[in-house]
């Protein structure tokens, strides 16, 4: 089952579904995954009032100088003022850099930037990145900027990082306050250029949270098979039935499928619309639900990649622990999916390949074929999911095959650094939070020790993807609330420390 | 005189020398600058025992993906082994950051690194500048790399930089000597790309050793009236009558110039060869003269620009102050302008309009019109050169009509900073020498003084550009001396440090 660690990871790929098999579509940042058929749309009309929608005119290419690179596009950004203290006070400006998808829905998933800006009189501004949501280079339409490696070439994280910078600055002297101090935010992929932005444009952000940033995760700094590691623990630590059950099912797939009517039976077992395909896509379909719930483990119901319930791992093992199921594992497995993929209850039957892509997080397949290349995709012996080794060839093929493109495996690395990165910025840099939750799958290529005395590290044993960004709930548990209310701290101090220089540059 | 500010600094343009006129050619980094009819070549095969040539397969655009970026070219390094400790011992790798030309000149005016080889028992590296000397992308003829702004696009300090980190990795990934902590060396753009490099790539270099480095010459965050400030500083101190005998020259000339056979007497009284054709062009002359003596105004005989005796700017003075030249301005003049121009004495006339370039500089016209939108242009009231305005505009205009294109005067600050450096960098980075010689006029937009405890300024008040770097002579003044030991010091304690984290760095 070579083909497993890509399946695995596989499941969007909207833009080149037609060009590439189920076998070898590039991996996908699980954060990009989404099942709409039951998703529940967080872009209510109510929620709209959280910000207002801007754009700016952004330079194409801010590292060379042929004629194309001087070529512009609109990139969206929200704002919302209500509680800004203005440029008369200085008062900070919090930038959320925006990850792999449309910015409203990171921005919707970020309460914690709406519910500490009145503390801090903060003026909140969530940027768009390139090649997401409206922000389209070369005429505004994803179909043209998708179109070939030409346009999509310019789909990149310095350049979005340089997006940032230009913005930002473009935006503070507009509003006459260019001595506002700035704060970056991020989860995920936008974790990991909030932290990138900090030790990159130290004069345009004096701190960063850094939330769930796998930043470590690439050439081989961390084990590729930690994520698949994390996800079998997050399983095993409710029951070691529930992990059995999951460990065996993938062979029973593979064998009643391999029977007379063996895929009707599959189809029938797990409720699949009659356009199913194949063992494998069930067993991706399956993963899927696992690796999700793992990463969206959250203490309260939460609907950021699916509707689910509190703590969704926990009432995934519960329903294939469930004895009512007897030794049935399609019945247990099916109970499983069903609390991922239906928890409100309205699914007739399960699309497997459908490919719509609700929040435009297609193009991260082209960032995972090009510089992206985030080791998730070993499984060890003992791991929930069928033993495999990582293999950078795969990733190869399958770029050439999607993309006719080389990846650049050591690129990150080299312009961010990530090797003995507790060496390096040990004296060097300043100003990072660096948020993991260790049942995030995620966390295993985090920073999960502090570097220095600002370069800190927050570890959340119970908590999940950028768990600490979500809006808060009566029911969040007390590891949670004591997390925010340290990482406010900590921000508040960068900010007094920065109004104490800021006073006191008169000596310059 | 509004066209005097571009004159100043446009002594060399050779490949749009046809496309520009001498009123509006794009201003050109002075170092860029050298008279050849007068230059002893310093790249003597007997100094090429110095290093060793190799070549390097680089990638053409690191920050993009399109097909174009995936092209590669052949970029050269100089290498000496002949001190190193070897990678058993972890013994450090000096890397010169190559500047605007011929790395060979460069490293041969960078007598600093060899001399201190022995002691830090260094592996000593210089690598050359993409589009500069032999490292020429698309084909690896200038014709074709400088050929339009499509390929000359890819001519960019970023892509230096990028190109830099990717050489190192590589290198040290192939000597095994990856744990070999690296020192980057450079002077002048050279400087500032070094001082950037450690803050954008702190995980691949321990400190940098910028010297003369004007990195805040843009933006208004220096004057632009320093540079020709310093200039006239440097003259007037040694004489008030050399200062005022330059300042009315430059009406002398036009005077003469409109009178009839004014231009064959001006001919005749510098001595300039038969193809001599305005007033504007000997006003350029003259003033390249008096910028680049001050520039080198170092204290023992030098070979850099051009063959100068020890302290040219007095030397030149004591010309203009001859009282065997009476009141005559223009002997006065000549005077000065032959121990700049000719001070080997084998001049036979001088060619004003020589656009030959033996140190590949010309590329710098180029990054002048994209992003080194550096300010030098403004004359004070009482400068000895005409007063003048910086204009932006006339900039733009030149680079317009040069290339068709427009500047990007904000970039350099935007990627780099530059505005608050002191509070910026206060708390954030380290480990960065900021050397500067108040003689030289480039010291008005470098770092003066210390931001901290590692990132520390040296300033020598007799000094002139990056005089440090040079080969050390048996005439070196203490001050200087003391500069360069100084420098050791500082050097040392960063590989101390570096050494004692890496031995510490098991209980990461």
């Amino acid at each position: 089952m070579a083909i497993w660690p890509l399946l695995l990871l596989s499941a969007i790929c909207p833009l080149f579904s037609s060009a590439i098999t189920t076998t070898n579509k590039p991996p996908a940042f699980p954060s990009s995954f989404i099942h709409p058929q039951q998703l529940r749309s967080s872009l209510s009309t109510k929620t709209n009032k959280l910000y207002e929608e801007k754009f700016f005119t952004q330079i194409l290419d801010h590292f060379n100088y042929n004629p194309q690179s001087y070529h512009t596009f609109q990139q969206r950004y929200l704002i919302n003022d209500k509680h800004w203290g203005g440029p008369k006070n200085n008062s900070p400006v919090f930038v959320y850099t925006g990850n792999e998808g449309d910015i409203e829905w990171f921005a919707q998933n970020t309460g914690f930037m709406f519910e500490t800006a009145p503390h801090f009189k903060a003026l909140l501004v969530f940027i768009e990145h390139r090649f997401y949501g409206k922000s389209m280079p070369f005429g505004g339409s994803k179909e043209t900027a998708y179109s070939n490696s030409s346009t999509l070439g310019y789909l990149s994280s310095t350049q979005a990082l340089a997006d940032y910078a230009t913005l930002i600055l473009d935006l503070k002297k507009n509003l006459t306050a260019t001595d506002s101090p700035v704060v970056v935010f991020g989860g995920s992929y936008g974790g990991m250029l909030a932290a990138w932005f900090r030790l990159k444009y130290p004069h345009i952000a004096v701190g960063a949270l850094a939330s769930s940033a796998p930043i470590l995760n690439f050439d081989n700094i961390t084990s590729p098979f930690s994520f698949n590691n994390i996800i079998t623990q997050d399983f095993r630590s409710e029951s070691e039935n529930c992990y059995k059950v999951i460990k065996r099912s993938w062979q029973e797939i593979d064998d009643t499928a391999a029977k007379p009517r063996g895929l009707e039976i599959l189809r029938k077992s797990f409720r699949i619309c009659s356009n199913y395909v194949g063992a494998g896509a069930l067993q991706g379909w399956l993963s899927s639900a696992y690796t999700y719930a793992a990463m969206t483990d959250y203490p309260t119901p939460s609907n950021f990649l699916s509707p689910l319930p509190a703590y969704p791992v926990k009432q995934m093992c519960k329903a294939i622990d469930d004895p009512k199921t007897g030794n049935i594992t399609f019945e247990k497995l099916y109970g499983a999916a069903n609390i991922f993929y239906n928890h409100t209850g309205d699914a007739k039957c399960f699309d497997l390949i459908d490919n719509s892509d609700p929040h435009g997080l297609g193009g991260w397949s082209w960032q995972a074929c090009t510089e992206m290349i985030l080791l998730t995709d070993g499984s060890a012996e003992d791991s929930m999911f069928p033993a495999s080794n990582y293999s950078y060839n795969d990733r190869v093929e399958s770029c050439k095959y999607g993309y006719n493109i080389e990846p650049r495996p050591t690129w990150i690395p080299t312009e961010f650094g990530a090797h003995n990165i507790h060496r390096v910025l040990k004296r060097f840099g300043s100003n990072i939070i660096f948020f993991n939750g260790l049942r995030d799958p995620w966390s295993g290529g985090g920073v999960l020790k502090d570097i220095s005395k600002s370069l800190v590290a927050i570890v959340a044993k119970e908590g999940a993807h950028h768990v600490d960004l979500r809006f808060s709930t009566k029911e969040d548990p007390n590891w949670l609330q004591h997390v925010r209310k340290t990482e406010v701290q900590i921000i508040s101090k960068w900010l007094s420390q920065y109004y104490h220089d800021l006073a006191d540059s008169s000596h310059y």
